[in-house]
């Protein structure tokens, strides 16, 4: 930790902090400037962070050394992570298909685009049971009579589920009806939840707040994995930026750069990071071209009728189409093709 | 609501959009142009937002005529509405004091606050009892025991106060030991939360999320009052921008916007707002003349002890200054003064 | 275009905008509603923009139909535009490599790389000779005496050439020394040198303004090709967002979406885009896969010694490398392997 | 200057870069820690950024200590600078106001505007004779007839002007008809237009990009100052943000931290700040209140005949009643009030 002082600090302010690092039994460095005087402590960060240096009237800024998240850190764990929804990879070698509709409408309207998702390649099958809304006027979802669709259509077709957990109180529920929780990204720094999710051992797929740093993102996964499930998914799912022509921007930069700093799983959501029916091809191939470990798509069996995001849900012969289409790039980046 | 197809739009896709809006008994518009077709539906957009037709693939965009927020609309009611917290009213000509600590972290750290808020003008006493963290291995706050210490500082000094509620399970204790609940700019959009906080009459002070844009934060305030708790009080306390020498970007054009479309008191938290202890002043004074009602400070009896936020805590003497040179600001603002 | 009249506005402001529209022999469209008044105004847009609506007090918002630009819209040609850099054509069914380095530091540097751009694959070199820097005690280029070094080198090794105009008045030398102009993000809209660009016949490579909208670079092209010059690239080069783990914010959203709206060449530069030279390949890999027509690449024969940008540069084996491996992406979007 | 070096980084590596740093008569200091290896240098930071370690494969970051910017630093000028246009004085305990409207269009439309700027209590006329237009076909201002006027009417009423340079080539017009230089901005890193005006000793209001950081803003004024111009006044205009309520977002938070790290004079432009005529008042107090030095607004004697901006233009009654509403908050915040 580089601690840089004021301009007006005087040496008394500087012992006074040299004494605090070496009251922690770490390693303080005194370098006095012309201009400016700077102290460096080294040892565990976290440490460090007790002493609160930030609060002092003479610091100026402080700069971490290391990454504040450290179980998710490919520095500790170079091998990928691989995460097992039910039968199917994610992760390493996989490149896998989640799909759905944004919401459970009925038992017919999943039921149809589930088949949707199996005949033309899909892994996993999406769909929301709860759903936050920007109005309260909006559709708000089927709650747990959708969660138990879900859980019939899954056990027909025999394919794995995934849905978002909103609150504590609906992970038993859920547990049970799903194969694996998604937290949106409205919830990515809901910590009590993720701790909540921290204690399943179920699979999570964390979705990147729309304004969540790359490393906030990484530092919510470490809530999960500290308390004792390592089964996280990350999923870029486009961030809030200044540009109107599309819903969000879609940020691949955070696919190579997560996979270089971090052993986890990413999958992009290119429905999302959208908003548009028409990017989702040419972005899905994007996110397999640049490493993502699969893509997680809006699919229904007639978009026209859909009562949430339908104008970036794909029609089914536009997802049978996505999906031929992926193949090649799926193997030019080295996946498996599983379908 | 106004209705643009795409280029390849025929006369019947434009016919089936027309029907369904008549189906409605809403009046359809059919605007036919030399390079483009657009569709008008004039009535209740609410209504119409059931029909769906951002998913018709002949559909190019939507425009919405009205604002999506009613119940907290000036057109709907012109008048400012007053929020009382306890005794102490906010909004109309009043301007309101809210201050603490970030935390609260002990008995001692709090009254000690506590008194010096008090003596020097304060209204409201705020201070976190659950305090929602970017990393596990921040400090999260004393929990139910820093309730109990909240309202025994209350009681002893005769001051209100504001504390943060994360969860639906919290909002049991918190309405029996603090006077308002405060929600945090990361669950401005739990919409359970909200709902059920509109379950309650005690106030709710509503930060902005930060990246929501103006009119969510007001669909956020919607949800609450549309359950029947009027009492909101909206908070501005910076957004999420590329500026990095402040910690957020304080969004000031939204208090006047907001005045002017929304009839709910306004605060701003200057101390969140900048993230720095010495932009905190003239931030506030800034607040004050451009149409605040109140505003929250963040204040410790010793922030170089503050377990949280301490780089942006006033220490004593600089918040007793600050409430003596707002003075004149909250005059010429034509607000009483208070304290 | 669709105007919305503020609540207190009168049948006589409305009578008074829809006889402006008329005068134009615009068709004007009055919908009278509820809560609101809305006037439509049928026919083209850049004749009613002359009466600026926007400015009349009772106006509340103006919402445009058709887009703004007209002459790069794909809605005028279908067919994509080719451009040719000398003989090397970028568009089409073309992938194109430009490479090289930041800046022109010296003959030697320049020859060095530009021998590695060209025998690794290469097509185009890059080199800066006038370079805009944040800092005035940074490398400021070598001006003219680059410009020569640029177009020895290139004679000698038969290899176009692509360098930065600033500007107009630099127009005439790099005209006689350059293949191409490159203008870059901080001159997007500098629209005089564009209409003076305007005014060549020598391709553009306009790059996109660090917060520029993607419909605000399409009206930058469109400066240029209303001056009488088709000849323009459009350039993604990543925007600037809250993110700070990458230099910037790689929207590759904008490049199917300029696809299907532009009729342009777009390339990609995957350098200035994320500013970190490990996430080049991964990112060239995806703007490959998304549909773009081109990358641009920093190489310089040895980085640690580049006096600008070299923390984004690749070595020369990287260079090697990332050709290599992009093949199979190319091949796999259906675009000719041209080396 | 803080150089952090990857996990993997050698002995070898930390080597050769202490010696780099030794070879500049810089003092080096190494921190080897059991996660990784940090690297001080102490000395000028300018002198060391030549050695572009960045580059270095090895190096994961570099973090400076000092600010970039020197000869605009509060730290070497403690007091307040005040520029001088023609008689007005900008900075220090003055509250000035530039007023008038966004382009020259007419003559008589400049007269009355400028009567109406002057009776009212406006120190100096505003008016832009050539004007970056985002469209090709909007209106792009009078060029040297516009200057001509606007001198004339600065003769006739004695009111000090200031008006936008685009070019280096207009310098010279500019500075025989003009008062102050205005640069826009999409000009704000045009350094040749920079440097350029550093050359003059007329005074330049530079406005701060739309997305510019602060410290980038600082910068830019570095490159007028260092070139010899030290009449330089700052300009908060607003920045591009996600928010689509108001055109820009102003960041008033930049007004005290320029004024805590900076000796020049900063103004606030609200009319651009916002984009909003009823915005325009409230934020213009609030300018005042955080310690602007004047503010610069738009007004025309006939708003909705403007050619350009006009909905974020005053009628000549607001623009009075601005004036009277802001006497008592300039007195508040201990400046003079000359009008």
């Amino acid at each position: 930790m580089i601690i840089l002082l004021k301009p007006e600090a005087t040496q008394s302010d500087a012992n006074e902090i040299l004494d605090q690092i070496s009251s922690l039994d770490l390693k303080p460095l005194y370098m006095p400037g012309i201009e400016r005087t700077v102290i460096g402590a080294i040892g565990d960060e976290r440490k460090i962070a007790q002493l609160h240096l930030e609060n002092h009237p003479m610091v100026e800024t402080i700069t971490p050394i290391l990454s504040p998240y450290k179980l998710v850190s490919r520095e500790l764990y170079p091998e990928d992570t691989v995460v097992n929804i039910d039968n199917i990879p994610v992760g390493g070698d996989n490149f896998t298909i989640i799909a759905g509709p944004c919401a459970i409408e009925s038992d017919e309207q999943l039921y149809k685009t589930a088949e949707i998702v199996k005949e033309y390649g899909g892994h996993c099958l999406r769909g929301g049971a709860f759903k936050p809304r920007t109005s309260p006027y909006s559709f708000q979802g089927l709650g747990l009579k959708g969660l138990k669709i879900l859980h019939n259509i899954s056990v027909k077709l025999n394919i794995p589920t995934v849905t978002e957990v909103i609150e504590v109180q609906d992970i038993e529920d859920i547990e049970k009806y799903a194969s694996a929780f998604q937290v949106g990204a409205r919830n990515m720094q809901n910590f009590r939840l993720l701790k909540a999710l921290g204690q399943t051992r179920k699979p999570v797929i964390l979705k990147r707040g729309i304004s969540a740093t790359i490393n906030e993102l990484l530092l919510a996964a470490e809530y999960i994995v500290d308390e004792g499930n390592p089964n996280v998914i990350l999923c870029e799912r486009g961030i809030r930026t200044y540009e109107t022509a599309t819903r969000n921007t879609l940020d691949l930069n955070a696919i190579p750069y997560i996979k270089q700093h971090c052993h986890l799983p990413v999958i992009v959501d290119p429905s999302h990071g959208t908003g548009v029916r028409s990017l989702v091809e040419p972005m899905s191939k994007a996110a397999v071209a640049c490493g993502a470990d699969g893509i997680m798509i809006e699919v229904h069996y007639n978009p026209k009728v859909a009562l949430s995001d339908g104008q970036q849900t794909l029609f089914p012969e536009q997802f049978r189409q996505l999906l031929i289409n992926l193949k090649p790039f799926i193997k030019a980046a080295g996946k498996k093709i599983q379908y």
